[in-house]
């Protein structure tokens, strides 16, 4: 796996679509794989508290009976968070704007997810 | 506040989309307010794993600048665990089929959450 290959697939996906702020691909276990978060995110801090939230996502979905997870999305009023798992091993995060096309904008996810994937495994 | 009023709206809120499973409202501190919950969940599980998610989203939205955070969606290849903020002191949690209609169901549970606001407060 390259490094530069990764990082060229999240500037893409933020390059596509001008509501989405940043992009990074963690660890499952909440460590930084490559970014493209805006400047002033403390990576570090992101990355470990996206793979908290999607662990207790996986808990939600596993309790609840929703088979295996898939996406977390966290809604503010002035944007969105989307964590979406890429592989068993990795999961994607997404910055956008409150503005954003949302059916867009997961479709855009879907397709970076499947590229990360082919590029990590 | 009366909670036949509480469970009327949400009972009306699973009868009006055959795609959502059940419904719950439940305290920002985890407690069972009200619950059209499928009779095969634990209440208190339900109730106690709600609002961690919540708390973890509205960390999430402070540290990444989303603003006042409103909704976290739990999408599992089977389904969706929608939660969503009804006033600053409740969470209205919706389960969904996996084949449901986003849109609609994001317009019927902004309808519910305000008219449970109006009931509570």
């Amino acid at each position: 796996m390259k490094e530069e290959d990764l990082n060229a697939q999240l500037a893409e996906l933020v390059r596509l679509n001008p509501q989405i702020e940043g992009s990074a691909l963690v660890s499952s276990d909440g460590l930084m794989i490559s970014s493209q978060l805006p400047a002033n995110f403390d990576e570090d801090r992101v990355a470990a508290m996206s793979a908290a939230l999607l662990t207790l996502g996986e808990r939600a979905v596993d309790e609840l009976e929703k088979g295996v997870p898939e996406q977390v999305t966290v809604k503010g009023d002035k944007g969105y968070i989307i964590l979406t798992s890429a592989g068993s091993e990795a999961v994607l995060i997404v910055l956008a704007r409150s503005d954003v096309k949302l059916g867009l904008l997961y479709l855009d996810i879907k397709n970076t997810s499947k590229k990360l994937k082919e590029l990590m495994y």
